[in-house]
């Protein structure tokens, strides 16, 4: 790998501000990276290194110019395949969208390339953004998942095939495939990135997240994407964080964490359960046990009815396109969504208000909460993408997650710690992850 | 009656900014008139003349000391009771609320109070804002039906015994007492006025919206209501117009009305049909019949629909408490709307989008459409409240509509014109209607 590739983003984009390094330099390091890589992790879908070259050129030229460009100037960037890029192929995992064009870009596209990101190819995801695999494999190992849904946006980063990239979560879409392949996933706070023009699967849970190796690349590039669009009603006006200038900031007192024993505890693998022995060890009094209501126990499930329901509504246009062509799981779900009442659906889309109202209660004393962010590492085969099961409550209750890639199973794959923040105070979050990443390298 | 009480709301603020009118006269006239004409009529259910006249005293006391008061200074205002009250009964219109008292005031309570409005007291509401009657009577006829859920807030209009009133519309809850009672109602674009602190019964559709004998009288109290209110998700920070600035401006060219042949039309009495034909014969050319596309059919059964699944979880407590204190006809509706399919309900949830796409493409070229308010005037008898028919696009739809005491039935009893704008164009909407009544009157 170039040495190059080993530079953060946030490195990355110091030399190409300075000059000391150029978009065409970067882009072809990571094109040379891909082309070693890809054959096993299969993480990109659409990939054209001419288009990738020529907006590296024009970039250049425009610094050559000295003409202004955004703060993610000549960074390489890849997009799940569920986020439209006009005129470039954007399919969705599904074989009912081959050959899709749309017209236009959606808005976190336009902001990335108003931001001079270089849109370097589109990633894998699974059917639709739901569970039906892709091609991707993990890059730790080929046998194993990579995960999903962002399965090859997050493969594409493990690998170094590429510095940023995004995906979406829907479930345990973000937190999950980062989990199982060693990087920084971040899902903002619900309503934080506008999704017009990114697939809806359900509107009131689905978010857009980011990968990269660490903690401030991924609020460089989040600070880039949040926003307000008209076309999004779970946006807001409100002003948007600085992601990257908070996060890379000093706590200002010593962060305090809440271990939950998540209600999925006795689901996850001995290695979770040996791995988090030893990280609460290793955290001492920074990190306190903290137990959650009982009514937690029932949010996953309340997660995935949602989904299921709203999921029903969204992919009808895919179903009467031809149902035969979606994954028996996808009909299955469809069906199940469509029996459900509007009664349960309704209590279900209630409850994060009163799930928020409990978590509030711990955010008063605590920085964020410290959870696995998936049942074990990635297991073996590629016909499943594993189980969110840790993923779903934070989801329902859109709250802020980000994994960090700190701890490792026997077999020697990375599993992530998922640290989880107030609705709304991203800034915090990023803050004490990067502070917690710092403190277990220096005690590594 | 009093002479004052002749006069417009906008006259009598006019009159109290110059001192030429104090606000204990005012609120004097108005408690006689409520004390010759509330045996008959009903519309009260909460009123204390000393509460009244405390008012009254404290803000002509801070007149005459020179403190600013707000555009409402003075004027009486009544307030359907389901608008929280701090400290004053607020029992919404069932058994299961006796001798609530809220401890906060609703938005608009303390919106109005900020704005210099005296509370006149509290008018009696259909039980929880749905269809079984309260006992107030149409002040034209006191053997028929005022019309509700808003039936005191209208009759109280009516009857002279305040200027202006607040209601609250879910399905025709405004547009059809208003209507049957003679006066304007305005029901504003959905999410206008922040209705934290007012009783819930369909979040999706529930609109507060004001009462008075002219256009310029709603735009005055409801400039006062406009705004942004974080308790209210369905409100946003985009600026509030200047309603009765705009209202009482002279139109820039001469204002088209599209008549339409709403779905119900059949279902509208002889009464309405005659009168109808002599409108637009007097309107002439003004107005152009303009034909809706067919699935404006369905909108008024999916806003019934949407109405029934929400107001079955908002009443879900009510049940709780006393379900034998219900009405068979709530009753029936929560039971109906527990059996509805979340598909079925996010469907009809769908539906405004693509109706209002076919909306605007009327506003395009016509500043109003023109309906009946009401199936026909106000129906003798007690027992039922009438028929919301031609009103529920409109709330499902959010567009702001407006009803004018235009016509008169066989019998005597007013009928209203409903005219209906495109959803956030409330300014021109009234601006139209302020103008139509003066053409009419002065072609009367």
């Amino acid at each position: 790998m170039s040495p190059i590739l080993q530079l953060s983003a946030v490195e990355l984009r110091e030399r190409l501000a300075k000059g000391a390094l150029r978009a065409v330099e970067l882009a072809e390091a990571c094109l040379e990276q891909i082309e070693r890589r890809e054959p096993e992790v299969q993480a990109w879908t659409w990939l054209d290194g001419d288009h990738v070259m020529a907006q590296a050129k024009a970039l250049d030229a425009l610094r050559a110019q000295g003409r202004p460009t955004g703060p993610l100037h000549g960074l390489p960037v890849g997009l799940k395949d569920v986020i439209d890029t006009a005129g470039i192929p954007t399919e969705n995992g599904t074989p009912i969208d081959a050959g899709r064009k749309p017209a236009r870009d959606a808005y976190v596209t336009e902001r990335l390339k108003q931001a001079g990101a270089v849109i370097m190819g589109k990633t894998v995801t699974t059917e639709l953004a739901f569970f039906a695999p892709g091609k991707t494999r993990n890059p730790h190992n080929p046998r194993h998942t990579p995960g999903g849904s962002s399965s090859g946006s997050a493969a594409a980063v493990a690998a170094g095939m590429v510095p940023l990239s995004l995906g979406t979560q829907t479930v345990g879409s973000m937190i999950r495939p980062a989990s199982f392949c060693g990087i920084v996933g971040y899902k903002p706070t619900f309503g934080a990135i506008p999704r017009s023009g990114v697939l809806e699967q359900a509107a009131s849970l689905d978010t857009i997240g980011t990968f990269a190796r660490s903690v401030e690349d991924v609020a460089l590039v989040s600070d880039a994407l949040f926003g307000y669009d008209a076309g999004d009603p779970a946006t807001t006006t409100a002003p948007a964080p600085r992601l990257l200038e908070i996060a890379a900031s000093r706590p200002p007192v010593q962060p305090a964490l809440a271990f939950v024993k998540h209600p999925a505890w006795d689901k996850a693998s001995p290695d979770v359960h040996d791995a988090f022995g030893e990280l609460r060890e290793a955290l001492g009094e920074i990190c306190e046990e903290v137990e959650l209501p009982p009514h937690f126990a029932g949010a996953q499930g309340l997660c995935e009815l949602v989904q299921k329901v709203e999921l029903a509504k969204s992919f009808h246009r895919y179903e009467s396109r031809g149902r035969e062509q979606l994954s028996e799981r996808m009909q299955a779900a469809i069906d199940d969504g469509r029996r459900v009442l509007a009664h349960d659906y309704l209590a279900a889309r209630d409850w994060p208000r009163l799930l928020n109202a409990a978590l509030d209660a711990v955010f008063e004393r605590f920085d964020a909460i410290v959870v696995p962010a998936s049942a074990g590492p990635a297991p073996e085969g590629l016909e499943t993408t594993g189980d969110p099961v840790f993923n779903g409550i934070w989801t329902l209750c859109g709250t802020p997650a980000v994994t960090l890639p700190l701890l490792q199973a026997h077999n020697g794959l990375p599993m992530g710690v998922q640290l989880v923040g107030r609705c709304g105070d991203d800034g915090r979050l990023l803050r004490t992850a990067r502070w917690l990443a710092e403190q277990m390298s220096e005690s590594a």
